[in-house]
């Protein structure tokens, strides 16, 4: 189904207002989970509104939280999301971040007691409304490795960065710090297709090609597959994630990180920490260079990677780049969903009584 | 031959001296210098003296720079490193930046106009001496491809942080954005072997396994090796510590980036901003929680990591383990130094007329 973009949008909405999330938050939910839709992140747009709704079912997730500052400094705070939505709490956050950068040139806020908060790219480009350069990281449940391990402790731990330019388009950086999304193996798996080398292990912390991998006990791969490509790297910027999302903020961290709810996974087990957590930050340019000088250079630097010599048939992309053009296709001609996602929706839609009319 | 380390780190004390260095900036040079070789990163170490004076020789490095604050705010400033040592400036940056979190909870500094700064954990590391989590980042001389490119237009662009636990030792990350460190095909053009499948490009962009491909036109690859293994992510994350360390502090960024004095690489060419940029972070830990309560945690983590069920006939390694044991290793045991280093400080102690006594 071809999905319209506004449509889509406010049926989220209403299924998010229909377990008690307030109007006002509950459209800010659907821009967030959304805008991955619209940007070719399909794994974390509306095929997870059923996850969410679940995570209310099982008392994980409070759809009117009060967030609260918890502790703060000129530059810094830490926020507790009273087990809201990731969605809300992490645009709160960062309104938080946008604030404190305004004054102390810098803003840096751990979130702790949130929940799944949909795309990175999201959060960080908040701070371009702002003129800002913007930073979002969050942690997630243990999918990945370290380098020669065979139990999973961290998740697929993404890093975004939004840097704005002056006519040029903001560089954007969204990427988890694996060698691939879990969606990726989604995609091999409805095709019965193998894995390339060096995106997964099994049990035994074997190379393996198998999409199954992790239902079979195996794991996904830090960036950089194995050892001799570089994993050790890939971890270690997990690892930074988790500790500045989990450890920094007081909430859980590495193998206690709650899971989403997907079927099977609905306990969040023992806990070391309150629920999950995010890292953000924004920072102002005029806090380190007049902007218009930066914001030329930005255009520099982007014009001089995209005019690169590229390998044949080929082009060098600046980051950001193709999930912009997307969103634009996207929100003129429709968000192309897949049959089983339109089927959660239809049936989230028949439960709370929630017109169903996407297209 | 194997360097006594206090033997070593003075006469590289001595060799800056006679170039015109201070005598207390000698010394912190030489003590970030050799730190690289004590902790196994010897591609960063005492083999680039004889670099470092020859940056002098024509006239791109200042040995006694006026370091100027050319711009703050609470938690930022911009540093003018006044073509001085990086192995001076970090340092200096880095202090502003612990003073700047002791008040405004964290401090962010970009550098202009500096030169290599050695490695980059070791100005990580001086946040722990006050209890906060450090970063360091530097761009360097273009010598990586952006995923898709013929051109190299990104330095091996490594990113460190440092992070203090309570009875362990600190985290300490320290990776190029690379799939491998240019060191590396140092040691296979020295055995005469090819580089394994992901590590190099040709000149046309193709992959290679050519330990020579970097003097043939070709290139290093971001971390992740190619598209499929996800380059981009590599790609993306050189790209922000590019634009970090130049486009922010005013310095040059991109393929614009100063060479460091390698023979065939002496003229810094065209220019878009001053010399050579870094970027420097401390986070002042009760800014966030309670230090100690962050610190258990942070025991916590660690031991989670360490224990965890490895692949068989190997373990899981915490990110700074190695480095630091090695370090504990050569300061007692001293340094292995190879024959055409030996050679090369051999040479700078006949022109400097600086006693020679290393074992």
């Amino acid at each position: 189904m071809q999905a319209d973009f506004t449509r889509l949008q406010n049926f989220v909405a209403s299924v998010f207002e229909s377990i008690g999330v307030p109007e006002n938050q509950a459209q800010l939910a659907a821009e967030v989970l959304v805008s991955a839709d619209a940007r070719g992140i399909d794994s974390h747009g509306v095929a997870r509104l059923a996850g969410y709704v679940r995570l209310f079912d099982h008392g994980r997730l409070n759809p009117n939280p009060k967030i609260k500052i918890i502790h703060e400094s000129p530059s810094t705070a830490v926020i507790d999301g009273d087990k809201g939505l990731g969605l809300v709490v992490a645009p709160y956050a960062m309104e938080i971040a946008c604030e404190k950068a305004e004054k102390a040139g810098t803003g840096w806020i751990a979130v702790r007691n949130s929940n799944h908060f949909g795309i990175a790219g999201y959060h960080a480009m908040k701070a371009l409304e702002h003129q800002m350069i913007g930073w979002a990281m969050t942690h997630a449940a243990p999918l990945v490795t370290p380098t020669f391990s065979r139990e999973k402790l961290l998740g697929t731990n993404p890093v975004a960065m939004a840097i704005p330019a002056l006519t040029e388009p903001p560089f954007v950086a969204d990427f988890a710090s694996t060698a691939v999304a879990y969606g990726k193996l989604e995609i091999l798996q409805r095709k019965g297709l193998n894995t390339p080398d060096g995106w997964v292990q099994d049990a035994d912390g074997n190379p393996c090609n198998d999409a199954f991998a992790i239902k079979n006990g195996g794991a996904l791969l830090p960036l950089g597959g194995d050892r001799e490509h570089g994993s050790h790297k890939g971890y270690a910027l997990g690892a930074m994630v988790d500790i500045l999302s989990g450890v920094l903020s007081g909430a859980n961290f590495g193998p206690w990180v709650p899971p989403f709810a997907t079927a099977g996974f609905m306990s969040a087990g023992e806990t070391v920490g309150i629920g999950t957590g995010h890292f953000l930050g924004a920072m102002r340019i005029d806090a380190f260079r007049p902007a218009d000088e930066f914001r030329q250079d930005m255009d520099k630097w982007i014009q001089r990677f995209r005019s690169a010599q590229a390998v044949e048939g080929k082009k060098v992309i600046i980051p950001g780049d193709p999930e912009r053009e997307l969103e634009v296709e996207r929100k003129a001609n429709g968000i192309p969903l897949l049959e089983p996602v339109v089927a959660d929706l239809q049936a989230l839609a028949n439960r709370f009584n929630v017109p169903f009319k996407l297209a």
